[in-house]
């Protein structure tokens, strides 16, 4: 089977490797569609970034949605055929963090295509994957490309209730690239009275207003968000999307005192006016990953209460991939670009 | 009557004012003691702090105890004679943050000897001072040094509730001022099982450990945090006294995924490791001020439950106030510096 | 201009008033509907409920909408012949509670058409109502209809928002009268994941499911909420609106350890199963009336997120209020029944 | 070695049984003291307590203390001589509830000395113990006495945790045997500001005052709670240790709105004024037994900041282990009795 591989920055291939057969609890999966994520692109951009380093040859890649081809013993409720959304979360249930509720920090976590331990986790851009069962949702009344998007899902619906309940108050997005736009989707979902999101790049802001914002600011433009700065100012979250230490900043005068700002973005270090946060006793919250969510994801779009679709811009073949990586670089005509391994 | 005016940094005055009488719902305070904080300080040093500078001349201080002289129509349960601890903390009580129990945040807040609106609002650093009935609290069995700590000590309070339920948690305090130690004061009492703080004097961290520090660690020696970095950091709780982006940027590691750090020391801009925070689901709260606690913390004094008596290093008489000040800007040898009204 | 009065149980007459003028800050509205709530109810049939008793004839009524017809000095932001929802809640804003955000609380509250203080505050159902502009939300684009539901909209609202988040929770509604039906509508709008209603009524359990319940339960058919009892029990939150003990008790096992019950419905003394309350650590909470939501609410209907119009199933003449009040108290054919004053 | 079994209401045993070696990961413990719980007084008054029957012969006990005479394969930590507290929870680290940070509501629980499931779970009442070395804390600088406490401290420690951040809230106990008594000290060690404590008997609110009570009321006599019952209530939190419908009911009017009770108390059903919980929208949460604060408690009674001893009244040679459960069921001499297996 052929599985993608970054060696180093903009070093990706094409490999063979083996198949294999599933063990007990385990099925065999066809991948179908891979998304490419923000952490894709920084090991093909960059070869890592922050702390986290490409030491080895690794499979990238960690959204992907596929249909059982094998089960092993033990596994009930897969049938071959079934197309799902593989979890690429697999926490150990056993070190301190599992036990208390927060997989999310699993001291031995091995989350796919992730270089963080050594040797690194294999990620999922694979022809064929050999899941757990349990990392396995049965997606059905999806499409493959929807399913795939599961994973990003995950994050922005972890991230919305970690600011809390958010129903009937004022959002802010900043950073409108997939993430935000999904964000935008969890935030109406749960109920948000007001949304409005910020972006350098109008094509991805048109597609933010196409999912539920009430409101875009391109920041590029004079004024920004200077209307909300009135008494102290008026959003009660934002979901900082961006990892841009100017998108946070510029953020903090519109929201109202003891408002919540959520860290999705993965940025480096940031340079933040923390006089302000303090005396306006603003809430920073990281958000990391989910604990929950993968599976009531795949149940809201397939109710139709998410509608995932116009977010996933582009699919180009497996024998492309590193053409998909330029295209998931390019903010102004790409949101999400999917590998079609079919 | 003598008052304290700062007119520009380093430009520190002794004046005049005319004594006024107490009208409906008011008292006359004679003051006794005032403590110096670092607000003062910075108007002091600096003329200002951040966005906020002096215009004009501004009577200083706002952590003042005295006796009642006399008392306006309307006021009971105050007689003259009466050791109060004076509230610096005028909110209006009409608008929206008000209204909606957050006072601190108060549209039209007066505090006593602050910059930020203008005109200036006027401070406590006076022999005479009219107050409402409401903003003093009696402090019979105390000191008046004591009462003039009731202030910083609501400040503590204050933050320790901000950082949620402390009971049982491991709590790093970061800057052992006289804010930090308070801090470990109120963390003690609020039930903390654990508490290690940091600073760069011996002074400092000899009286946090007086006051309750398990562990003191002098950061300018190398190690410092160091054994607390294993499995991703092992405090619940940091409170940052320092305002110093290197103390909050050296906690990071020693907290657990998910700890809260309740920011109540005020710097300017802060370059901070955004990516570990987010990656850790680190929460970041400002604390500002106090909206309750006042009376509370003067109780906790009376009843023996919080010492604040070793944090009060020295008295200066007011005709030497200026001394006061170079004392509290000396922590190689001053914790709480305050003037001497009597 | 007549008003709709209750006197003792069973005794309800239309009655003269005169009209008044607005004085400042006040709006004359000519009100246009006005629903009959389950409190309105409980003096046409009992003269009260447990401790609140009527003691001298009030007017009823607290649902309305209507037309402003003149405002008074000082009013801005409304002009005649607009339409308006009303809302019934008047808080002193001066009280502890007020001032500590719970204005439900308010120990000074004058709610239309109540009987707990003495002299009774009188209700709304009258021609022309002489209101506060802040109590009045512009409602254009709604039906006056739809205006009226604005207030038993907030309660639901302020329910869930008790409840905590419920976005992707599982969620039981007991009891599938107006107020139930308009949690589930609530509840939907705020992200719950699964949502089961159950009532006794086969008539209200079908609007249930009309208005988004995922399943319905009628209560009077053997085996109920049984298949949720496994492994402890299954929904994380519970919305109790019957008042009746039998509901609430047979909650408590489809509940899973750590679940939230809201209890809004009104009922006297209940004998509650407090050991399996005390071993799952079940959480009751109560919930009053609203504190905020009122605008909200009339902003969700105005966008299309929240359709009321299937819950009004009757309009009857002002003439004939003493048939809309039989009328609602029949279950098995009324859900909110509104007096039209038109 | 003898061990104490319940056999059916009133008919308790000393009997034989063989001992054991400790297997890998496990410690074999001399038992010391044993304190007997109100659970097990359930047993033997009434062979159980609502669904929970004695279905067959039991060990009894789950308040152990004693000292290690080996340790298995794999222990590090732990050595013969050790003075242990040792934990009588046994979750399966394994089930959702367990890996949701909630093992208390394990569904695999294996809890020392219960009834529930069926075989049922073997008591700790016995000369020679058989523990997981996970379940010992060590407890050097306590008595034996004392080490037994760790574990009733440890359900009123997690109680107060239940109550949320208790640091300068008013607290009312209602009942005060050993379970509210221990309230007294883990409320006053969490920082509250008052706290008043009630019961039927003269001698346990002696025992309350001693350890912490402000102000105890016998609620035998006129008057109770009234004074408290001012502006819609005084206290924030009520920790509800009596079971008993009338001490909840009592403690309701005494309550601000919004307060929270915690139900400690096991009693059976309870007839509760709910309009009244409703309307000042109280939480009545429930609390069993603990997850986490078991050696928490042994280091608060280590460092000295937390005294059980003048709680533990009276000591019962194992010979005698029925009149040590006849002392126990007279709440007019006895606070905690325990047997002694030395």
């Amino acid at each position: 089977m052929k599985v993608v591989v970054i060696h180093a920055a903009k070093d990706l291939r094409i490999e063979d490797r083996d198949e294999e057969a599933p063990g007990p609890g385990q099925v065999r999966v066809r991948v179908a569609r891979g998304g490419i994520c923000g952490s894709d692109l920084h090991y093909y951009n960059h070869g890592g970034f922050g702390a986290v380093r490409l030491k080895e040859p690794m499979i990238l890649g960690h959204e992907v949605s596929g249909h059982v081809e094998a089960v092993g013993i033990g596994v009930s409720g897969l049938v071959p055929g079934d197309l799902v959304a593989v979890s690429p979360s697999r926490p150990c249930e056993a070190c301190r963090f599992c036990l208390a509720g927060m997989p999310n920090h699993c001291l031995n976590m091995r989350f796919y295509g992730s270089a963080m331990p050594f040797p690194h986790i294999q990620g999922a851009f694979r022809e064929v994957l050999i899941a757990g069962a349990s990392q396995c949702v049965k997606a059905c009344g999806l499409s493959p490309a929807e399913a795939a998007m599961a994973e990003p899902l995950a994050v922005a619906l972890h991230a919305v209730r970690r600011a809390g309940d958010v129903f009937g108050t004022r959002v802010l997005v900043t950073g409108s690239g997939p993430i935000g736009c999904l964000c935008i989707l969890a935030a109406r979902r749960a109920g948000a009275a007001q949304i409005v999101a910020t972006d350098l790049s109008a094509f991805t802001l048109g597609l933010a207003q196409t999912v539920g914002a009430d409101r875009v600011i391109n920041v590029t433009e004079p004024g920004g968000l200077d209307e909300y700065h009135a008494e102290k100012g008026q959003f009660d979250v934002a979901l900082e999307c961006s990892g841009a230490a100017a998108a946070l900043t510029a953020a903090i005068p519109a929201l109202r005192p003891g408002a919540v700002i959520v860290q999705l973005g993965l940025g480096g270090d940031m340079t933040l006016p923390m006089q302000a946060v303090t005396a306006k006793e603003i809430e920073i919250r990281g958000s990391f990953r989910f604990h929950a969510g993968f599976a009531f994801g795949v149940g809201l779009m397939q109710k139709g209460l998410v509608d995932v679709k116009p977010l996933i811009t582009h699919a180009v073949p497996l024998a492309r991939a590193e053409d998909a990586f330029h295209l998931a670089n390019d903010r102004t005509q790409a949101m999400k670009t999917q590998i079609d391994f079919g």
